[in-house]
């Protein structure tokens, strides 16, 4: 299966390209530059080295990234997400799209979620790309502590989507990486409820000086 | 100290009344008929007999409760709780009040959060209550687990408030509970954050046929 990061050159975009890539997936780095995609790529392959030989990363325009991949996460900074999502409009149709997109701004010394007037980040993805299989899910993995191989961790995944099918795919990838755990946690409306989990735990982190903060329900 | 458990007959009320009584606070058990916190209290004081001797715990009228204790929290179900928060302005003057309220409703076959015109319930309590020092802890307890004595848990409980202080006063409550860790999640505005994990919590227990799920940030 092939799996596209677009814009999956930083933040949440690494963890997933080694660990994917580890799993066997086929992975594309996608990115507005093709040049970035490509350095980004043959680092992680780098990386990679030490622990496994023969991972399939390719560094791609995000278009080509899009047009090629089953499955494509968007793991571009909100407020860059929907711009970018209304341009691979085309590329994306038919195709299952990722949304990890939390939109959150500092007010009043807080972090506080701010959603698109669709209400959640994923129900505005599902609204600028109609014909795309929209699944909401990694919103709450810590970035740095993902991409670090050697971490150790147990999270749980909440998944959402209108489209079982679409869910049930993206459940068994994140089900297969090490420490996570996918919970359905139904329709893609339920999304803005655990967008606005991350800037919970930011809040958390800063004011009990505690670092990589994600969630488990128990 | 003494703590109320306005309407603390069921849900969540009862768990805190057991656990609290044990640890040393003197409890009093609200509610809008004196016999049912009266006949409530017997039969807390009679589970915590085989636990331990000398806890003390009353009944009384929530207005009575509000007015003697130092620290009150609303464990009415979000329908009333607005009303009741209301009709105990003057006994609730410049006391420490903690809101577990999380107003949700099923829309679509999945539970949304519904907060009120101030953004979540804990605000509204505050707009209600405006010279009480409200406090937003207790949201992601599992009432039937929790009044469990016997229950083993691990979780953790955000706690928010514009008052340092009275924030301070719950989360050393809090921490004295075996099995929770009060985190300090800023701002009574976060506090629609933490709400918002109720529904999403019921979401996936129902979806995933796992009981009494609460959460904790790792």
């Amino acid at each position: 299966m092939k799996i596209a990061l677009l814009g999956g050159t930083g933040d949440i975009g690494a963890g997933l390209a080694l660990r994917l890539a580890l799993l066997g997936y086929e992975v594309i780095i996608g990115s507005r530059k093709i040049e970035k995609a490509t350095s980004k790529c043959e680092e992680y392959i780098k990386t990679l080295e030490n622990v496994k030989r023969g991972c399939t990363l390719a560094g791609k325009s995000n278009e080509d990234a899009a047009r090629e991949a089953d499955v494509s996460i968007l793991t571009i900074p909100w407020e860059h997400a929907f711009s970018t999502a209304e341009s691979l409009k085309e590329s994306l149709e038919g195709k299952i799209v990722v949304s990890p997109i939390v939109p959150m701004e500092k007010k009043g010394g807080c972090f506080q979620y701010c959603p698109p007037e669709a209400g959640s980040a994923a129900e505005e993805i599902a609204r600028i790309l109609p014909n795309s299989r929209i699944v909401s899910a990694f919103q709450t993995v810590p970035a740095a502590k993902f991409c670090n191989l050697d971490a150790e961790f147990e999270w749980d995944i909440p998944v959402c989507s209108d489209d079982d099918e679409a869910k049930k795919v993206v459940m068994d990838i994140i089900n297969r990486i090490d420490g996570l755990r996918a919970l359905d946690a139904g329709l893609l409306s339920v999304s803005r409820m655990v967008e606005s989990i991350t800037p919970l735990l930011v809040n958390i982190m800063i004011r009990n000086k505690i670092k990589h903060l994600s969630v488990r329900f128990c």
